[in-house]
C-alpha cells in the first residue's frame, strides 16, 4: 500500500505535499517523497522514514519550488534496495521533458510488461511498477501525455492509482477496475488528489468527487478533464472498507466509519452474544466494537491501551528472556476485565500470531470468557493487488495446527484459547458496504484479472 | 515530570530499564537516559529524543553493562542548555565512591538549599535538582548512604521520588508529603521501581507495593529495608488520577482507570445534559467519557480520529497561509456528528486554545449543539511541584476576556462558542478518589508547602 | 574527474574497491559509492561524503557480498540533484541482467545520442553520462555483452574509461583517443581495475599494464582477453601529468613525479631566475618545484605550512568581519620567507584567486621579491573531456584586466603584484612527458573531437 | 595535549574562537567545545569530531552569543566516558556566578588534591582536571576571581595552561614551571589567548607575547593585568619544538621551524651520512630533513605521499587477509628512491611500529640503504604533564627484542632492517632550542615535579 497526492496551482505546493502526505502516513510507514516542478525543472527529496522525520523544517522544504507538486508515503520495501523504491519517481522523455510520478496499486501483469519492454531496448533502474507506466509514455504514440496514456495504458491489468507531474499539467489516472482509491479535491484555485479525502481535510480543502475507475483526469491551465481508458468489471478493494482507510476519510461523500459501523452492526446480528463489557483491539477495532456494542445494546468500553510512542525500531529480548511477552503496544487495564465475559473485536485476523498473544494477556489478568468477533470473513488468500498480506502459508487459517481439522473453526478457538470466535460472512460484509463491484479475492479466491506469478 | 525507574540485581539491567522508559515514555518525550553500575564503574547514555531514537538497536544497549540500572525520561528541559539536563546524573563521592540518580518532582527550597551549599564552596555544573540531593549527600554525617540521606534530607522541601544507585545498592526514596507516586515491583529475583506500574506490566514484573510518603527504601544484599524521614500531611498530587498517570497504571492496587471513570460518572451527576452522543478528546478524554456515557445512558462515540504520527517536529504553515487550521492532530468523524448534540469530554482545561480549536472544528461539520464537560475544576494556580503547567497569566480562566466577566462561565461558552460548558466540583473530584490526603493547589491555591520564588 | 575501481575474483572484493576508492579519493571528494555482484543480485551503496564517511565501519560493507565489486568517488555534482548522480549506476536489461558500471570521463555527443535514444523509447532518470552506456547496450546487436559495446559503442565520441559489472565478468573500457588513464592490476587470483596505480599499491596488487585506448578488456573465467573499438588518434589528457594524478601513481611504469620533476627542471631552463629559496604551492607545486631547484641550484624550502583538516566544509566570515584573509589552508613561515627573494612553484593557474590571496600574504610576511614559476602554459579554453574547470570567462588570461592589455604578462604580474611571472612553454611541457599523442585543448583550443554544445 | 583559545571584546567571539580552534586542530582531534557569555549567562557546544564536524555551518555557531568566547580542541578522551570529557566545562559559583573553563595540561596531585576537596564535601562529575580548578576556586578566600585563584593554584603542582571566562572578564594562567604553551594576542580592540601563534595568524591577529610561567593575565574593562603565582624552575615542555607545535607558530618571536630544522641541521653534523638523498616521513620529519639536507649537502626529496584523506575512521583489513600492508597513509614513489641510499628523517619513534612498516616498504620499493635518523633523542619515559605517550612497555626502547641486548643502537637496527640508526644527543637538542630551562623528562626520566601514581 502506499498514499499518493498531487497539488496544482499553489504557491505552497510542496507545504500543502507535505501535509497530505501526513495525513496519509498510515498508507506507509516504510519511506516518503515529494517531487515540485518549476519551469520544466524537477526537484525531488525522499527517504527512508516518517514524514516528519524526512522533513523536519522548513528548511528541507525550500529547495521544492513550484506551483505544482507530487508525494508518495511507501509503505514497504521488500525486493528493494533502500531509497530507490522511494517515489516519486523523476523520468526524462524525449525533448527533455520531465516527468515525476507517485502510484498506489500492483501491476498484474508486471512480468510480461517487462519483458516485452526490455526486448525492445527499454533499460530498467528499480523494480517497482512506476518504470513500467514511464516507459509505456515514453513508448506510445500521440502527442500529448494524455493520449500516449490512452493509447498505451490499455495493455496494464491490474491496480494502480497514479499520479503524473508534467509541464504545467497534473494527471491523476486510477485503473479500469477501480481496486485503489483516488479523490479530486479542491481548495481556493488549487486542485489537490489524494489516496483519501483526510489527506483534504488537513488543509482544508474541500471534496470534489471519486475519480472514476479507468478514468485520466488531467488538470491544467483549462481546468480539469476527463478521457476514460476501456471499462472493466468494478473491482474496489473492500479492505479500504473493513481496514485501511481512515474512519474519517469518506468514499462516495460518507465516511468510512459509517461503514465500519455497519460491519460491527452487522457482526453482532450475525454472531451475538451474552457478556459483559465489548472491547475492541485498538485502534483498527474501535468502530466495529462500537456498532457492535450499540447494536447489541452492552457497553463498549476501553480495556486495552495502546502505546502510541511504539515507532519501527523496537529492541527485542535476547534470548536469555525467553518468556518475556512484552506489553510494548497494548496493556489492558486489568481492574476493569478481571472476572468479566469479555467480547474482543477487531478488523480482521491475519497470521493470528497479535490474537494469540491479546488473548493469552486476557486470560492472564483474570477474563472469564473471551468471545473474539472479526468484522470480516477469514482471509484465505493473497493479495496481488497491492496489500502487503503475507504468504498463504502463513495466513491464520493455513496454520497447519488448524488447516488439518474438520471443525476448523473449533480447532482456531482452541488455538486462540477462547470461548468463541465468529468471523462476519461475506454477505454480512457486502451488505455493510455501498452497493457497488468490489474486490473479495483476499476472501473468496476470485481474482478480477489474470495473474502473472 | 519525569518517569523514572530502577532494576537491581538482574542480568538484563539496563534492558530492562530500557522497557520501563518506554512505557513510561508518555512522562516525558524531550529526553531520557540510562545508567548502569558494574564494579563501581558507571556507564551512562543519554541524549535527547525519545527513548526508541536513543536506543535505536541492541549495539545502543551494549556498553551499560552491569546488574543493576536506573533511568529517567525527561519531560520538558526548560531553562536547561541541551543533553546536559536529561537525566541520570553521575557524581563522583568521596573515595571514588560513584552514584547515579534520577528523580521525579521540584524541590521548593531549591534556591535557598543551592545558596547554603555555594557558601560552603560547592560547585553547581547544571540547573536540575539532582545536583542539590548529591551535595546534600556528600556533606552529610554518617557512613552508610541511608544515614547521609535519612540525616540531610530533612530540609528538602517540596515534591521529589528519587532513585540512587550506589555500589551495590539500589535506594529510592519519595519526599515526606508523597507528590509524587513512586511503586516497588520485582521479577524473579530482581527488584524494581518505577514511577508507575506500567513500568512493571510491559516486563512481566509484580506489583509489590506503593513506596510510601517520607520512605527511604534500599534493596541490597539483605533484600529490601525501610528507613523513614519525619513525616508530614499526605500530598499526593491529584492531577495523577485526573490525567497525569496511564490509566492502566495502579495506585493501591486498583487502575487509575477506575478512578478516572468514577470522575466521568460524579461529572454526568453534577452536569448531566440532553444529548445525542457522547464523545472525548482522544486520548486524555477517553475514561472520563466513558464513565460519563455509562452513568447518562447516551452512547459513547468516537468522533474524533487522532493521528498517531504526530511527532515532535512538525512544519507550521507559513505567514501567507494564514487561516489554515491544521488538523495534524485531530480530524472528525463529520458524518457521525453532523446535525448532532454532542457531550465533548476532557480532563481539563489548561491555555483553553485546543479546546477552542476544537469547537471551532466541531462547528465547521454541522454539530448542532456542543456541551463541554471537563472531569476536574478549573485549574486557576500554577503548580510548584513539577506539572509543567504555564503561568497564571496564560491559564484559561485568568485570559482577560473571561476574567473580567462576573459571569465567567458564561464568559468561557461564549468564548468557546458552545451551548454549555461545566466543571467537576472539587468535592465531586475528592469523591472520586481513595480517600487519603491530596495536593489540590492547582484547583485551590493551597500549597502545602512553603514556596521560594 | 572521477576515480573509478573494480575488483574480480575475491572474497574482499568490496572491501578492496573500498581500500581502493580511498587511494583515489584525490579524484572525486563529493560523493563515493560501491556495487557488489552475488548470484545476479547487485547490491549498492553510495552517498555523498568522503569514502570513510561513506563507509565508517565494517558494517557498512557487510552487505556488499560477492566476489565482483565496482566503486567510483565523484568529482562534483554540477547539474545534479544529490545522491542520484554517484557512481555507481544499476540497471536492469532483458531477461533480468543485471549490470552496474562506473566511468570517467565525458560525452562529446551527450546530447545527440541522449535525443536519438529518447526518440525510440528510451527514459532517462539521471543527467550522468552512464546511462548513455546502459541504454546503447541495452539496444544494440549482439549476444554477448562485449559484443554489444563492440557494436554500440562506435558512436560514443568523447572521454570516457568505463567499468561494467555484470553477471560473473568485469568489463572494462577506454576511450579510442585514450583520454582518461586506466590501469590492470593483479593481486593473487584476483585482478584489479583501477583509474591509477595507486589504487593498486594500497592492497599490495601489483601493475600489469596501461588498458589501451579503445580496448575492451574482458575478465571472466577464461581470463583476460581484449577486443578493440575502432583506433582514434591518440589524445591523453595532459593535465593528468601536469597535476591530476598522484605523483606515486605509475604510466607506463614511471611514477608521474618523474615527469613532473622535469617539468619543473624545464620549467627552470625556460625562466631561470636569481633568488635566495624555491618554495612550493604545497601539495600540487611540491614535485614541479624540486625540479626546478635542483635544476637551478637554489635551495627547496617549505614557505607554506598546509592545514591538513581542512575539509568541505567551511563557515566564511560574515560581512561584519570585511578584510579578514582566512588563513585556514595556508600559513606562511614567516620567520623563513622574511626579506627573502623566493621562487614559488605551482603546477597551474586556474582562476587566479588563490594565487592572489598567496602572493599578498607572502607580501605581508616581508618577502622581498616574488617569481611565480608555473610548470605549464596558461590555461585559455575549457576543458569538454571531464576536467573541471571553470568557464572561459573565469579563466585567469580571461580576466578583462589582464585580457585587454597589449602584454599580458605584464598585466598578469601586475595583478598579482610580483617582480615576475613565467609559464612554461607548450613545447617545454611536451618535452617532459612520454612522447605519446596528448590532448593539449585547454592550451590550444584544439579539440581532438567535435564538441556538442 | 589539548589546543586552548579565548576571545575578549569581539561581537565575533564564538566566529573567531571557531578559526582558531581550527587552526589548533593538530594540538586535538577527538572532541571540541565552544562557550560563550553574555549577560552572565553561558552558552555552551560541544561534541566528539573535529571542529568542522561539530560546527558545519553558520546556524551552529548562532546561539553562541556574546563578545567573550573561549573554546578548546581535545586529543583524547582515554579514560572518559564520551562528551562530558570535552571542553569547556561550565560551573555556576556562588550568587549564580557562572565560570566556563578550558586547559591544557595534567596536573600532578590530582588525586590527592580531589581527595582533599571530597572529604570537605565536594563532588564531581567528570574525570577531567578542569573540575579542580573549579572547586579549588569555590573554596578560596578572596572576593575578586583573580584573588581566588592566587589564593589556591599555589597547591596545583603539574602541568597546566588554563583560560577561564567570568562575568566581564577572560583570565589565563600558566602553571608556574610554564610546561604548556600559551600565547597573548590582539585584533584590533580584541584580545586573543591561544596555545599558539597559529590561532592569530588566521584570524589576522598579532602577536603580543609569551604568557609568563606563574602568571595570571586578567583581561577585561581595565585592560590586560598580571599577577603571579610563586615562581618554579622553568620547565617549558622541549617536545613542544620537537613535534608538537606547529612549524609556523611562534615561541618568542621566532619559528619552531626555525628550531626545529635546527635540529636537522645538528643531527647532521653529530650524524652524517654518504647517501644519494634525504627524504622526510612527512609531515612530521620535513623540516628537520630540510635542515639534515642543507647541512650535509644532499639534495632533499619527496620519496613518500600521504594520502591527506586519512581521517579518524578507516576499516582495518579482516583476518582473512594475513600480510596486508595497507599503505593508507604513506606510499612511496618507487621510480624515485629505487637502488637508492637514502636518509630518512622524523621527530622521534614512539613504538617504532610505524618505521617499521615504513622500512619494510622501503625494501619492498628496492632502496639500497636505509639510514634512519631522528631528531631527538630516544623516548625513554613516560610523559605526566599531557604529552600522549604509551606506557614505558609499548616504548620502542622498552621492546624486549631491544631491550636485552648489550648493544641496543644495534638491535634497534636489526629490528628495522636498517644500515643505520642514529638519534640526536641531548646535548644537540638542546644547542637547537632557545636557552631556557626545559623539560627533558621522557628522555632523562628527571621529572621536575613529584609525580602521584
Amino acid at each position: 500500500m502506499c498514499g499518493i497526492l498531487g497539488v496544482y496551482n499553489s504557491e505552497n505546493a510542496s507545504y500543502y505535499t507535505y501535509l497530505g502526505l501526513f495525513a496519509l502516513q498510515h498508507r506507509g510507514q516504510e519511506g516518503a517523497g515529494i517531487a515540485s516542478m518549476k519551469n520544466n525543472e524537477i526537484k525531488l527529496k525522499k527517504n527512508l522514514g516518517l514524514v516528519q522525520e524526512i522533513f523536519p523544517d522548513e528548511k528541507s522544504l525550500e529547495s521544492l519550488e513550484g506551483r505544482i507538486a507530487i508525494g508518495g508515503n511507501r509503505y514497504s520495501t521488500i525486493n528493494a534496495s533502500g531509497v530507490e523504491s522511494i517515489q516519486p519517481l523523476v523520468f526524462s522523455l524525449h525533448n527533455n521533458k520531465k516527468i515525476a510520478t507517485v502510484h498506489n496499486g500492483n501491476i498484474s501483469n508486471y512480468k510480461s510488461l517487462r519483458q516485452q519492454l526490455e526486448k525492445k531496448g527499454s533499460i530498467f533502474q528499480t523494480d517497482i511498477d512506476s518504470e513500467i507506466f514511464a516507459h509505456l509514455i515514453a513508448r506510445a504514440k500521440g502527442k500529448k501525455l494524455q493520449t500516449k496514456i490512452k493509447n498505451s495504458f490499455q495493455k496494464i491489468i491490474g491496480a494502480y492509482s497514479l499520479v503524473i507531474m508534467a509541464e504545467d499539467e497534473l494527471i491523476a489516472i486510477r485503473d479500469p477496475w477501480g481496486f485503489r482509491p483516488l479523490q479530486l479535491g479542491k481548495k481556493d484555485d488549487s486542485y489537490i488528489i489524494s489516496s483519501e479525502t483526510c489527506g483534504f481535510d488537513i488543509m482544508d480543502a474541500k471534496d470534489v468527487r471519486d475519480i472514476e475507475p479507468g478514468e485520466i483526469v488531467t488538470i491544467g491551465k483549462n481546468g480539469v478533464t476527463s478521457q476514460f481508458l476501456e471499462s472493466k468489471p468494478s473491482s474496489s478493494c473492500i479492505f479500504e472498507y473493513i481496514y485501511f482507510a481512515r474512519p474519517d476519510s469518506r468514499v462516495l461523500g460518507k465516511n468510512f466509519d459509517k461503514y465500519r459501523r455497519q460491519l460491527g452492526k452487522n457482526l453482532a446480528i450475525e454472531h451475538p452474544v451474552e457478556a459483559d463489557m465489548i472491547i475492541s483491539v485498538p485502534d483498527s477495532g474501535n468502530t466495529a466494537a462500537l456498532g457492535y456494542a450499540q447494536e447489541i445494546g452492552i457497553p463498549y468500553d476501553i480495556g486495552l491501551i495502546r502505546n502510541h510512542y511504539v515507532g519501527r525500531t523496537f529492541i527485542k529480548p535476547s534470548q536469555t528472556i525467553r518468556d518475556l511477552s512484552v506489553k510494548k503496544k497494548l496493556n489492558p487495564v486489568s481492574g476493569l476485565i478481571e472476572g468479566k465475559r469479555i467480547v474482543i473485536v477487531d478488523d480482521s485476523i491475519v497470521r493470528g500470531t497479535t490474537m494469540k498473544k491479546l488473548t493469552r494477556i486476557l486470560r492472564e489478568n483474570g477474563v472469564k470468557e473471551i468471545h473474539v468477533r472479526i468484522s470480516s470473513p477469514p482471509i484465505e488468500y493473497p493479495c496481488y493487488y497491492g496489500m502487503d498480506f503475507p504468504t498463504q502459508e502463513e495466513l491464520f487459517v493455513h496454520n497447519p495446527a488448524i488447516r488439518e481439522n474438520k471443525d476448523m473453526l473449533s480447532a482456531m478457538e482452541r488455538h486462540l484459547d477462547v470461548e468463541s470466535l465468529r468471523y462476519l460472512s461475506l454477505d454480512g460484509l457486502l451488505a455493510s458496504v455501498p452497493s457497488n463491484g468490489y474486490c473479495t479475492s483476499c476472501f473468496t479466491g476470485k481474482y478480477p484479472t489474470a495473474i502473472e506469478f
